[in-house]
């Protein structure tokens, strides 16, 4: 093809946007149907993969070739196998099975605030009424909780490895919105002088509780229910998390919660903040810039923020300085703010 | 990072997939709220944007830089501006807008057929109730022949120039499932000695008729109304068009319709086909091998063919052979068959 050829506008990319929604859609089929573990270990026809899902084999070879097509799987003649990824995150027996996370990736309410997206653009926040997924005890987080643990037992361990070091002295962690709670309890298995205070919802610190005790770091592990906003946290903590969390807010919400956590901290404590954080363009790297489009459909004010701008809503509570670690192969990176 | 690192399994592809939805939503709304066309011919800041689509400028800063994200926009410091994509089919004022198409493509009955796509592969066909979209006069196929006419203008252009290559001589054309009628349309513009029988719904005919009107051809435009199955074609045409039709249909039912085809076809005439061909392997080239899954999502029994299994169905049809060829840009092939 020529130079001038391949520069022609094509409609493809129209095409295969406007047609993604089903890449989503034939992925969710193929975890409900549990065909990455269907495939096992060796490769598999279809006829086999069909039989131990219980679906008819045309649907099924349908189904095979388009996750061929979207990358989820391997053809060689009429052979089927799992790709490196898929074998690791979708075979429901592996330890990092991620299949769970649709439950609450999928989520009625998740994908609710993208069903009319220009209103929300309009507005310039989520349409959803009653403040969005933001109202007290919303039964979602539990949802959350429960469903993306698997997916942050990874980056969890990166992060305690990353903050503690040396885990020779005691400490004690703030763990803000604590969710499934690994976070804290990933630290709290690093370290067996380390205690843990989880805040969350009451209805979330089930999951959390539950959690710690399958860890067993429980008689290290205490709770607060309520509002981050509200609530009183305690003082004189070595580390306060804040893991998927600033995102939900705007600035000024952000600093004055920020503000609590500096007063909480002891002297030299420090801020453990996971997100998403695209550069400075807000454009790249890909999957941390897209989030904001998610906190747009998703939240009143909340946003994917910039190092400069999380550096600066820190600065503006007091803190010292804040550096940012990439953790991959996680997506998010991880802000560390000095008091 | 080392080539150790870079074949880490990672959970990119997963989560870029679950939330591949989001890529259809985005573009949905900025085609509703003509963010393309406010861009105009130059670059615009987000402030521009906003005010000529009568948007919040947050809400139109995060669609703009998604938007760069998935490949529609560019970004420059804090301007926005056209890809040559964007600029030639999303841009109202373009000749070749194609944004209208989402009225057909997002339609909800076609989305509804992903809704539980599981349940599609569990039976092998559509769960839509009613046969899905096939049910006769359905009026999504007014929908479709008014939306998706812009999309079909390209190819119907280049399928006259390949099939009529000198426009010297009488035609006689059958034009079966017509729809918006553009593909006999572009036949009869190009040789004023065409004559065109197009065949469909009567609901659907009248748009296929308007259009023969704008395009001054109407006084060599009849139709046939009803079933492509039971009606009566009649007989010496020098050419039968079958575009976007036999995908809709299994193997046998698509021979019993060519048998039809074949016999009202002159001696020497063409049968000429326009459909989505995957490659032998059916995983390629990625946007027609893409289509069986929507087949599988709307239709009880239809299919993207290979050109071997099309050349079977040619040939059990009493065809003398059939031949391929592409029509780029479009990502549809045809087929010309010859009785």
């Amino acid at each position: 093809m020529s130079s001038a050829a391949m520069q022609q506008p094509t409609p493809q990319l129209f095409f295969q946007t406007i047609n993604a929604y089903q890449r989503t859609e034939a992925l969710k089929a193929a975890i409900e149907l549990e065909v990455f573990s269907a495939i096992g270990g060796g490769s598999a026809t279809v006829e086999d993969i069909a039989r131990k899902c219980g679906t008819s084999e045309r649907g099924m070879r349908i189904l095979c070739d388009f996750l061929c097509v979207i990358g989820f799987l391997i053809k060689d003649t009429q052979r089927y196998s799992w790709t490196a990824d898929s074998a690791t995150f979708l075979d429901r027996r592996s330890h990092a099975y991620l299949g769970g996370a649709i439950e609450f990736l999928l989520a009625p309410l998740v994908k609710e605030g993208f069903q009319d997206l220009a209103a929300a653009v309009r507005k310039g926040g989520t349409v959803i009424p009653d403040e969005g997924v933001m109202g007290p005890e919303h039964p979602v987080w539990v949802e959350f909780a429960r469903a993306m643990a698997p997916m942050m037992a990874m980056p969890a361990q990166l992060i305690a490895n990353l903050v503690d070091e040396k885990p020779d002295r005691k400490q004690k962690i703030l763990d803000i919105a604590a969710g499934h709670g690994l976070f804290g309890i990933a630290l709290a298995k690093n370290n067996p002088q380390t205690e843990v205070v989880a805040l969350d919802w009451p209805n979330v610190l089930e999951v959390a509780k539950e959690n710690a005790r399958t860890a067993g770091v429980d008689d290290r592990y205490t709770t607060i229910g309520g509002s981050a906003f509200t609530v009183e946290y305690g003082h004189g903590y070595d580390l306060v998390l804040l893991t998927n969390f600033l995102h939900h807010f705007d600035p000024p919400t952000c600093e004055t919660l920020l503000r609590k956590v500096h007063s909480s901290l002891a002297d030299g404590g420090r801020a453990v903040t996971l997100e998403f954080v695209p550069n400075e363009d807000r454009i790249s790297p890909p999957d941390a810039a897209s989030f904001s489009i998610m906190m747009l459909a998703a939240t009143a004010n909340g946003d994917a923020y910039t190092f400069s701008e999380l550096e600066r809503m820190f600065m503006n509570a007091g803190f010292k300085r804040s550096e940012i670690h990439p953790l991959p192969p996680s997506v998010e990176q991880v802000v560390i703010s000095y008091k």
